[in-house]
């Protein structure tokens, strides 16, 4: 088998690093454990109690309910999916702004609800009027965005708290990618500063857990209730996730992932990528380019069309908002050094002529 | 972290088991790739299509459609998605045997489609008769079983087929378990045997992958089309997955397990298990027990109680039946030593008395 493994040195688009030490030596040594059949897996499953609690540490709820799961796709649909099991109404909607990620278009036509998309200001944030103006009595979940995918930016979340309160929905919060960065900056995000009900906070991305590890926390019981189906032939009685058989990696590698870095080694991280970010903003800014100022560690800006193609020749891995613009975000994996090669490369670029468009 | 790695060495409940060595390593190799983002994580993107042209070798299809799932659970719920959005009928409907994988239910709650299930004979084989009054204009969906998670049965599957084909529904065949030791049978279980559609079948359980490793064929791109939704912010477009970031560890293992056990390897993995299921079978039927012959490697057996429950304090992993059968799966782990081990405590056991009950 030709294995190469994947060369993170001119990854500048995805959401996912290189898992910590810790948590690779952890994903190797349960690789293969399956936590959906906790009576025959047990050590495993066990861990993933230790995991929940932890995430439930840092998302500020003192009795988390919630699991692992595949990732931060699984675990919106899963909160969009207890919202509607748990909606009094036939004809259930959600009310999200534009900028959530295309995981709750994904739900909403897997489970038969009605997306309602409102617009973001002018700092592409939701716009409270606009989500007021879209939520109704059939409003089963109100969706706000803690570290948006395309710009990372946060959602006025009080405020959408209680767009949720009126309409009498539940309240999730997707912070798949601001999770790990959000507890070291002033945001209001989580359980215990706003009147949250699920979230989405995934280990395997900030938080340097192995693929596959997203997370998914509940205030409240019910939501996993909502989610569970009975399972013949296992010895335990009762699954609430969207998967059966699990990762035992993911759960492993997310203990000690966050065994390794809770709390001081992620505010660490998060201070080097937010420097980072800044640090390529300014020099794009410099180079003329506009530029959409990081409040997280993730920098857009907008590039032509033709440098980008050929920034892709020179084997950058980036990508592009909907919008068009080029997309970096500032993972664990890059680093200052990173970033001043593909700056020096869009300079000596932008200085050939090019041949595309 | 107080890490300690799965012990098979008692595990006689659980269709997954220890990968081969050539897939750990691979799935250790490409613990950091995510083939959910294809246009970043290229080599792990291409291993994938070897995947689904191999597991498309094992099931009779000449240009496969699929993908690498999470597992067996997302493969069905996809199937039946597929199924539920290609109908033309706004009450879709699926009709299953009773015996099929709890999954079935999962998906139909998730996806609002209606399932139907049918009685089995005396042989745990769908009824055809009670399957074709079920299945009507409504029917978006057929399912059959080949390996059924109980008994290890293969339903009739060409005339199930028949049965889609007279409602104008697909036809989908579970093959999740089965899909690696059918082919070394007389049964007629795949797509160039009967009118296939769609097929799940899981590397990571008798296929010998790790852990996240299902897998999704089809006959037709159509199923893959109505999978699938766009995608911003990758460099790929499309993504007909259920979950969005994926484990490249799957991926990459399965190629490495096929590589290395297709066909021969996996012919003599299969003539262990059997001659194992079968001594079993014979073992607790000399001792009085009833038990359902295997024609896969999975004996069930009616033990009392009592015993069941001593067996697993003496820490066997063992699983009951929904008729609360002793259920045992002969998966590669599975040695002809730990089963001697097994019925020597039975006799053991047999001959103390119980306190329990």
């Amino acid at each position: 088998m030709r294995a190469e493994p994947q060369d993170f040195s001119r990854v500048l688009s995805s959401m996912c690093t290189e898992p910590h030490p810790a948590a690779r030596e952890a994903a190797e040594t349960f690789l293969a454990t399956n936590p959906g059949d906790p009576g025959t897996y047990q050590t495993v499953a066990e861990l993933e109690g230790d995991a929940v609690d932890a995430l439930g540490e840092i998302a500020g709820l003192d009795e988390p309910h919630g699991y692992i799961a595949s990732g931060g796709t699984e675990a919106n649909i899963q909160a969009v999916r207890a919202a509607r099991d748990l909606a009094a109404t036939d004809a259930p909607n959600v009310v999200a702004p534009e900028s959530a990620h295309f995981s709750f278009r994904k739900a909403a036509g897997i489970l038969g609800v009605e997306l309602r998309t409102a617009p973001v200001d002018s700092d592409y944030r939701a716009r409270v009027d606009a989500m007021t103006e879209l939520a109704d009595e059939d409003t089963a979940l109100v969706v706000g965005v803690a570290g948006s995918t395309e710009y990372g930016r946060v959602d006025p979340l009080a405020a959408l708290s209680d767009v949720a309160d009126d309409a009498g929905a539940l309240f999730h919060v997707d912070a798949a990618w601001g999770g790990f960065v959000l507890p070291f900056t002033d945001e209001e995000w989580h359980f215990d500063h706003v009147g949250v009900d699920t979230l989405t906070i995934d280990p395997h991305k900030m938080g340097r857990a192995a693929i596959p590890a997203g997370g998914l926390l509940a205030r409240s019981p019910d939501v996993l209730d909502a989610l569970a189906v009975d399972t013949p032939y296992l010895e335990s009685t009762e699954q609430a996730t969207l998967t059966g058989t699990r990762s035992g990696a993911g759960v492993a590698s997310t203990v000690a992932a966050l065994e390794a870095l809770w709390p001081a080694g992620y505010r660490e991280q998060y201070v080097r990528a937010q420097n980072n970010a800044e640090w390529l903003a300014d020099a794009l800014d410099e180079r003329g380019y506009d530029v959409v100022e990081p409040t997280l560690p993730l920098v857009a800006a907008d590039v032509p069309r033709s440098l980008f193609a050929r920034l892709r020749e020179e084997g950058w891995r980036i990508s592009r908002t909907g919008a068009g613009e080029l997309r970096v975000v500032c993972m664990p994996h890059v680093t200052r050094e990173m970033l001043e090669s593909f700056v020096a490369d869009i300079d000596a670029l932008a200085r050939t002529p090019s041949t595309v468009e």
